[in-house]
């Protein structure tokens, strides 16, 4: 009785369903402690204490109101509060130069409400989404929603930046969109302005070749989450038809509140049909508006960053420790994944064999790159520092 | 470079949007207390104090307990918290002799997020989806999001019940669902034990002719906003194959939260794939889980009512008032809304010469039926109080 597509949804999503039972069952069994649960993306520092002060104040100030209350929980335009729009906006420009006003943001529910209200609004069926391999796999699904094809680009398998020659050759008449996530999930590499530049050339170029628009969309929940001294970095900057998607999940660790943005620059070629489609699309998707009290909250928090060390300490203990065990593992620059070569052609055997030691680990051909595997260091010190045992075990296995 | 979708959108957005601009370029030039827009479905009374309470509350009581923060803004199950779900099932219990457990409910970004996720569930392109006119009009929109039709039913003009002889001869193989707005927007009117009775044995009926499971969808945003003690209903009594899209939007007053719930009764045919195919859809539409905080602080508000003796004053005031100056008004039963023949055919003319008299009404062929117009009482009593006189001088016209 479900819809065609669901019930395909439904046969592929039982492998990621087992590995939940299975996590859970594991837990029960060895106890939670000695269960090295790496296969979810789920932030492990609290949120800054900021935020829950926001919120307070926020309530008292409505409470303190005549009609407060309509106002804080009350329906806004499509796009959002304006002055929340305007504060981001002016944070954004004191932090990377860029020079935005409230008209240029709409507030969504998380990243995930924006690529759907991106790609509802410039995508067409038929229309192509180019991705970067390895990706986040629920890009797929975002597409098909608008019957969009997928297309997929290999990567530079030394470094896992996009190889460029595959992107430039698979650049059509249709092609619509380019979705660059950097900070990367799930390799946590980071692409650097001499490959952002190198991308911005080819989507010029083919634009004047087809005499199309390329979108370049920039998912950037990683945004904030780098190391080693990178620095963050703003995609608008290198090519005008940019536009990001933006969620305060991992800055700020809310991921359960809904929260982010999109920004339409006035550079992207029909930046005001984009924005009143957008704010339409908000509505006609179901969204209507980015969570109010949220809303709010965050725009008294831009300057608060979630605990970015916690994570480098994760880093470096489990990349370092990987490695030595000879395991080939791609050095994270931001986000907090880490990327490891399957030591077997089949990284589920390799998943498989690392349940064993109690490890849970997600394979690669979940991201369309079959071969190696994802590690989220989003855990405890413990669970990191546990878990080394484990892996040096896993090591022996194809020693 | 928008799609053609959102292309068209914007053209037909246009009326909406000038009525908006001239609704504030109105109040500009004579004074917001002089301009009577009865156009928007806001609440208007504010929300029960024990919400902003019981957000405090969940917020100290997060910040005494170690990780509280990621458990209060963090990730869950996409479907939402299992103990909101059960509460909100152990409330519907009580209320309407229903026996549903927390599997039964997903938590949703409003009603529309609900609505949106139960089409992605059911539809395939090309099913058809009925509506009774006058609808809600982003009824179409949410079909169209997923290639189905909408098969419009006309209304018994006299009552504005549903015409079941036109409703029965409308159903088809490819009618996928019947949606049912009780307290109905625009009109007001309640459907009572006999309508849905005489819809559930239509739908009964039909569905054994064609071999074919037909969903009601019960959209009931305004499901506790009732007059003249009438009692608050629930559809899935009536027929097995129901599905419940609900708002605390309205009953809370809190329409910028996003936040409600779908019910999926053990009865609904396919009912473990429809809840797990709700799942999904609530992630790849963008949703992910409706907002963390507000949904937990709901579940503490289940016994608050919002001021319904407040939209009841305007209720009579208005209706009598307009009734008394010659003008042909159903009497609402709930919701919040007064449906008003247009003296004229064409009801645009209507609204443009109530305007004249500041009066701001929204045309019935937005909601599917022409020939009447729309009046939002959820305003200020001293808004209705200084309409009347534009009311007898917008009378005198028609006189």
């Amino acid at each position: 009785m479900v819809s065609k597509k669901i019930q395909k949804a439904l046969e592929g999503s039982s492998a990621i369903r087992a590995m939940f039972v299975e996590g859970k069952e594991m837990a029960a069994r060895y106890g939670v402690e000695n269960v090295y649960d790496f296969s979810l993306g789920n932030p492990a520092t609290p949120a800054p204490a900021a935020l829950n002060e926001a919120i307070r104040e926020l309530l008292d100030e409505s409470d303190r109101t005549p009609g407060g209350s309509l106002t804080l929980h009350g329906y806004m335009e499509n796009a959002g509060y304006d002055e929340v729009r305007a504060a981001i906006a002016d944070n954004l420009n004191r932090r990377f130069g860029t020079r935005f006003s409230a008209r240029n943001l709409i507030m969504t529910v998380g990243a995930a409400g924006g690529l759907n209200i991106i790609f509802k609004t410039i995508l067409d069926p038929g229309d192509e989404v180019m991705v970067f391999a390895p990706f986040f796999g629920e890009y797929r699904q975002y597409a098909d929603n608008f019957g969009a094809k997928l297309v997929v680009v290999q990567p530079d398998f030394s470094t896992f930046q996009p190889d460029l020659a595959d992107f430039e050759g698979k650049i059509t008449a249709k092609t619509k969109t380019l979705i660059v996530n950097t900070p990367n999930n799930p390799t946590g590499v980071i692409y650097h302005e001499e490959t952002m530049r190198s991308i911005a050339g080819i989507l010029e170029r083919k634009q004047k070749e087809y005499g199309t628009e390329i979108y370049l969309v920039s998912d950037e929940p990683y945004r904030e989450l780098v190391y080693d001294g990178n620095c963050e970095d703003f995609l608008t900057k290198y090519y005008g038809n940019t536009l990001v998607g933006y969620s305060f999940s991992k800055s700020l660790s809310l991921p359960g509140e809904r929260i982010g943005y999109v920004v339409v620059p006035d550079e992207a070629a029909d930046s005001e049909n984009l924005i009143r489609g957008m704010e339409i699309s908000n509505r006609t998707l179901g969204f209507v508006n980015a969570p109010s009290l949220i809303q709010k909250a965050v725009a008294r928090c831009l300057e608060e960053k979630t605990d970015v060390a916690f994570y480098d300490e994760n880093r470096v203990v489990l990349y370092e420790e990987l490695t030595r065990l000879g395991f080939a593992c791609i050095k994270p620059e931001g986000a907090f994944y880490l990327w490891v070569k399957s030591p077997v052609e089949n990284e589920e055997d390799f998943v498989n064999e690392g349940k064993k030691h109690h490890i849970l680990m997600v394979k690669g051909s979940a991201f369309g790159c079959p071969g190696y595997v994802r590690l989220a260091y989003c855990v405890s010190h413990e669970t990191v520092e546990r878990s080394l045992a484990a892996f040096a075990k896993l090591a022996e296995t194809y020693r």
